[in-house]
């Protein structure tokens, strides 16, 4: 299965805000097997993020927006969904209660425009946020799947961890797990350490690929299989050739 | 002029890395009044990253890529950028001095795979990298420049500061200025802010968005003037606007 990360605000353009959700949705998603090829960010403006769902939804069978669900008028993800799966935007009733059930609990008014966070592309699943007033939502399209999250970072994996992680896992059925070992090299130079293991970075599963940092070199084996023992097995296969290449360099592994 | 950024490295899409590079080249690009659409992620894949410079090349004026200038075998973004721009991938002899000035300067031999650093595509302008191995380079196409740059966060700050920026006021030749101004609220929330000063976000320029944090919720409004004046004035009008809606829930302002 392979999904696609659609980054929305125009802060995230403007360099105010580093995105931080992008590397945790990414994560969680290798975590259980599913593929990432691109990720997007794009601004707070209703026709550009309809046009980067409508490009990911070319590629990938899922793709996970966060970020443009609040209150107010510069908030235009839910538009921007339902004009990219040609959707009418409805109010929905049970959407509306929750968002009002939550307001009663902290004892403050409703604003008129928290209203606006009940509204979603006709015939989406509704989800509940019961850590922030924004409920979610997925549309189910004949393209793929476009699964709606917010972006306030606590509020997004609160909701990623509890429903969007296990609604991925029963669309995966039969679910591939992805594994990864970190073997950390010292007084080797990046392209050394290639020179010696270049051929090894061939290898389509399990990969090997470098990162370089300062005065270290991590090498990564990352292996995809059905179970977490075949993945494992991969790994140490690999791993016991590139230590016999490389040798006394690699003082330690890490994940 | 529109720029974009193409963020490479598979370690970003895994999550293992969070792309802080983006954040900040958006914010370099932002202070001298280049306009920022899009940003991608893609990992190194020759494919896929030649594929995102030319839909990039089709929106924007210039695009920026940052990582997969290393020495190794999975450091691609020099083929990619020469098969999005249609050029042969040629050897540069200045380029291979450099690199050849760097090892001896640190007393290291250089490994035949650092050769690899010294390719650019056919006409492209090189540009010493005085901070690593990886000189930078620029392609003028006739669609718009492709700038290339390292993934090495201090290595790409010192050649966007030194290179890239001068290289890009230069194209801009009379230039725009970006200014912002943040005014901080307590106690009251996004929603009401925005029932307050929701018209005025719909301002063009200067724009008027805003961001909420827990118990706190920023106005933050951005100028795009020919001059710094010019842009103070316009931020200064909008200022008073929206101080007179909120009064005295501002306790303070920031840039």
């Amino acid at each position: 299965m392979q999904a696609e990360i659609v980054s929305i605000g125009t802060e995230l353009l403007l360099g105010v805000i580093v995105d931080t959700n992008a590397a945790y949705v990414s994560r969680r998603l290798a975590e259980i097997g599913i593929d990432l090829y691109h990720r997007v960010t794009v601004g707070d403006n209703e026709g550009r993020i309809a046009r980067c769902i409508e490009e990911a939804l070319r590629r990938a069978d899922v793709v996970l927006c966060t970020g443009g669900l609040g209150p107010t008028v510069d908030d235009v993800t839910r538009q921007a969904v339902a004009r990219a799966t040609g959707r009418e935007l409805v109010l929905d009733e049970e959407m509306l209660g929750w968002i009002e059930e939550r307001f009663r609990g902290w004892g403050h008014p409703m604003s008129e425009n928290n209203r606006r966070q009940a509204f979603k592309p006709e015939g989406a699943i509704a989800i509940e946020n019961p850590v922030g007033t924004a409920p979610i939502f997925i549309v189910q399209d004949e393209r793929g799947d476009v699964i709606v999250l917010p972006g306030v970072p606590h509020e997004m994996e609160h909701l990623m961890e509890h429903e969007v992680i296990p609604y991925l896992k029963g669309k995966l059925g039969h679910q591939e797990v992805i594994k990864a070992r970190v073997l950390r090299t010292v007084g080797v130079g990046e392209s050394q350490v290639d020179s010696h293991i270049g051929d090894l970075m061939e290898s389509a599963n399990p990969t090997v690929g470098l990162a370089a940092h300062p005065g270290q070199t991590d090498v990564r084996i990352v292996a995809k299989a059905a179970s977490e023992e075949e993945a494992d097995r991969l790994i140490a296969d690999m791993e016991r050739q590139v230590c016999e290449r490389l040798g006394q360099v690699i003082y330690g592994v890490g994940k």
